[in-house]
């Protein structure tokens, strides 16, 4: 991609910390398909099951691992 | 999300450290679907399912390592 | 939930840390689904299958994971 | 359990922390589903399947990260 | 492998940490099935399921904890 | 297993670290399944199916951490 997007991985705060996780783990889904006309397509088929909501969250928990120890976990 | 939900990542004891878990897993289903009448309408879905809460209880489990790590495993 | 059940992640010794990564992995089930009848309904479901043993054994993992590094992995 | 089986995460090799893995996985399995008669009509349903086996390859990958991390990786 | 493809895990920015994870994660699928005419055969099944683009997110997430700690989170 | 196949996590280089946490994840399914018949007879199921190919990239993404960490990354 030759936007810029991920320029750090450091936040103010936790909660900003925990949205860029969410970025992180859409990221992924959108590396893998670019078409943005099939990933709205598809977004009923994980927005309404929550076995699929469970699983995004899953990758959430694994990106904010990630931001949370590039943050030292905000102890400043 | 514009309200605050996430301050900090310290707890005062390990359980709340859990719950904090609890609740960093839901954000998760939340971001990603916020309407709350699906999240509600999905719910049987979910609780009422052994994969579906073992696949909760795996999310709250990798959550819960970052809680833990932040707090320094509460050893003071 | 209102009992206490989580005082400290420390454990005298390996095995009883893997009895307490158990202990999670179960109250991270009964957090989402709190309804002991429910739970006991569904225990056929994943204790007679080989996918959901392996499910539940993959919980276990992460959560002795976490137990194991806040006891410095019991090397005193 | 009353039977004592992880005094100790320490292995001599890593080859020895991957059976110890192992071992772990297979317990994580026992303690969930204790009965022997089962765990034997069981084997099948995994031992033949290419998914299953990944999933056990998983949660062994898992504990191996434990035992290694134990193990200072066996760097003396 | 003949080729070289992986000299190094330091990259000069996050962004760039985050597509080595998509490398890492698309060398794991290679590896194991090389023919490349199976694997362009095989592309509309995950590229056009939602849960297909989650599960590579995931794997992506996992392989950028390796890439992103091996920078030191890009602290220089 | 008598033979002797993991002397070392130690590595030259992170593509061999790479490979090596191919084996890893290979060993960890023919420890569960020794037969290597079945084992042959099995890698269609997982070889021709993108979830399977996906989920054996998970498994090595995890087996790579270890071996990442174990060579820190391989900074010398």
């Amino acid at each position: 991609m030759t936007d810029k997007w991920l320029p750090t991985l450091i936040t103010a705060t936790p909660q900003e910390g925990f949205e860029l996780a969410i970025t992180l783990s859409r990221r992924g889904v959108k590396y893998t398909q670019p078409n943005t006309e099939i990933l709205k397509k598809l977004r009923p088929d994980y927005a309404d099951s929550a076995d699929a909501l469970t699983a995004a969250s899953h990758v959430i928990a694994i990106n904010f691992q990630t931001v949370a120890a590039a943050n030292n976990y905000w102890h400043g």
